[in-house]
């Protein structure tokens, strides 16, 4: 049985680890967002794919979230003292992925098949593919106006209020090659939402038609909800809830994948909630879905991976 | 009284250098050769501009003659681990000034305005100029068949033998802005060619239509010999000499600028050449032109400058 995982952040990368420990390489793809990815100082920047890349192959800088582990910024000091721009901090070894990623996305190779090889390089033997080859950058919508995802999330940190999400590009977007023909050959058993912010890690990739009209086929899928006791993790999911008059809650999660998810996984600390959420339809596993060490990631990927066995058997 | 330098490579950098500590600002023009660069990884990179730049900045690699000092090389090791190229070593500080000067590039600003930028920011008083603002690549002809410059330098360590050298995107080309203007307005007084190769640090400068104009106008111009002994001092000018069949000696180099310079510094190694020169017609400055310190670069300086007020005078 093989498993489509849909990621982005830290939420998603920790999960997709989780279930890379769980499960043999040809039972896992990993469908990551790109809704954050830009281009800076002419770099091709993909910040969920990275930071599930680096995480699978245990690069991933525990303190910072993103970027690589024992990194050096001899770079951004330079560039600061040219007076170039430092709000996004690129890592001298992070700066490696980028260039190269660049080059070969210039010589014409697609991201997908790039990704792959940037993985193999770094040892991942888990599937780690972009949702789609061309960009569906994310627009946040605030009370000051339209921004690009990087200028929310980096240059103004999350400060101004959200009042929505657009993905433009993503209506006439495709899903990349390698996931079109995962679909297409019926090799994925249940989908998997990992616990990453609705709506600027995991919207961007339901956007693209091709995943949406997979979704609305009997697949069972199911989601991990990244908000534990009324709070987001890492991230400014909560926060951004809340300014969607959304409540921040598993409620709240339940209600914005209703109709979507067949199941969900909530932490113990929500189990009051168990009883509603199964009156609304959903099945609902409660565990300790915290990811605070390798062996807490593992053990919430297989609890969750029995939890969808039982709800496609 | 206003000196333009022609400058190239190491010995280009050290002479300017020298000039630099020899001259007020307002009195130095550093043209700078750009046949050398290149497009890398996506980056604009220009080798003799950095090389002049990072010696006045007295931020230069002593070891090396390219790049910064206190250099580290995390991006080049990580770069190497994704299987990307690894030729052209680029150091983390260093590529701030490659990605920087490529985000002004690609924003429109001409590469002249990009270098006073960069050498502003790095405490540079003295102008250092590109001889244009548009490229014009050298190609190293050889008995492999036509190379770049970079792929005949730095790939195949100047391996191949050469049989000559083109410019062909000269003819096209313009003297940069802040170049044409100075000479426009009559504020050169006087040429120094610095000791640079004259294959591919002054003719390339040479080959630009406008800056052969001017030097046939009857501005003073005087060279100091790269060669000194029958050998560079760093670089593969003797080697290139050898191979096209011209003597590696400063008679060689009065040769290559005969018809051009009226003035000639020669090392006091070369002594014994000063008379044939004189009589060809060049007046002859002998000195020691070895600059193994600062105090020798400004030494040398003081004396070609003086040597340069006799032949206007």
């Amino acid at each position: 049985m093989a498993f489509l995982a849909l990621a982005g952040g830290v939420g998603g990368a920790r999960m997709a680890h989780g279930l890379s420990m769980a499960l043999p390489a040809e039972d896992l793809l990993i469908a990551g967002n790109i809704g954050d990815d830009f281009t800076h100082l002419g770099l091709r920047i993909c910040p969920d794919l990275d930071t599930i890349m680096y995480t699978l192959a245990g690069l991933a800088n525990p303190e910072t979230g993103w970027g690589v582990r024992d990194e050096t910024w001899n770079m951004v000091r330079a560039i600061e003292a040219l007076g170039g721009p430092t709000w996004f901090r690129l890592g001298d070894k992070d700066l490696a992925t980028h260039l190269e990623r660049t080059r070969r996305l210039t010589a014409g190779e697609p991201l997908s098949g790039v990704t792959e090889a940037l993985c193999q390089k770094l040892g991942v033997r888990h599937r780690l593919i972009p949702v789609s080859d061309t960009p569906v950058p994310t627009i946040v919508e605030t009370s000051e106006g339209d921004m690009t995802f990087q200028d929310y999330f980096v240059k103004r940190q999350c400060e101004p209020l959200v009042t929505g999400f657009r993905f433009d590009q993503a209506t006439a977007s495709v899903l990349s090659a390698p996931l079109r023909g995962a679909i297409d050959n019926n090799e994925i058993d249940c989908v998997i939402i990992c616990p990453s912010n609705p709506y600027v890690s995991i919207d961007p990739i339901l956007a693209i038609p091709g995943m949406r009209d997979f979704l609305n086929t009997n697949v069972p899928i199911l989601v991990i909800s990244p908000i534990v006791g009324g709070k987001a993790i890492k991230g400014p999911a909560a926060k951004m809830m809340s300014e969607l008059g959304v409540s921040p809650s598993v409620k709240g999660i339940a209600r914005h994948y209703l109709g979507i998810t067949d199941g969900i996984v909530i932490d113990i600390a929500d189990e009051a909630y168990g009883d509603a959420l199964r009156s609304s339809g959903m099945q609902v596993l409660v565990t300790d879905t915290v990811m605070r060490s390798d062996e807490l990631k593992k053990s919430l990927a297989e609890e969750t991976l029995s939890f969808a066995r039982r709800l496609r058997g």
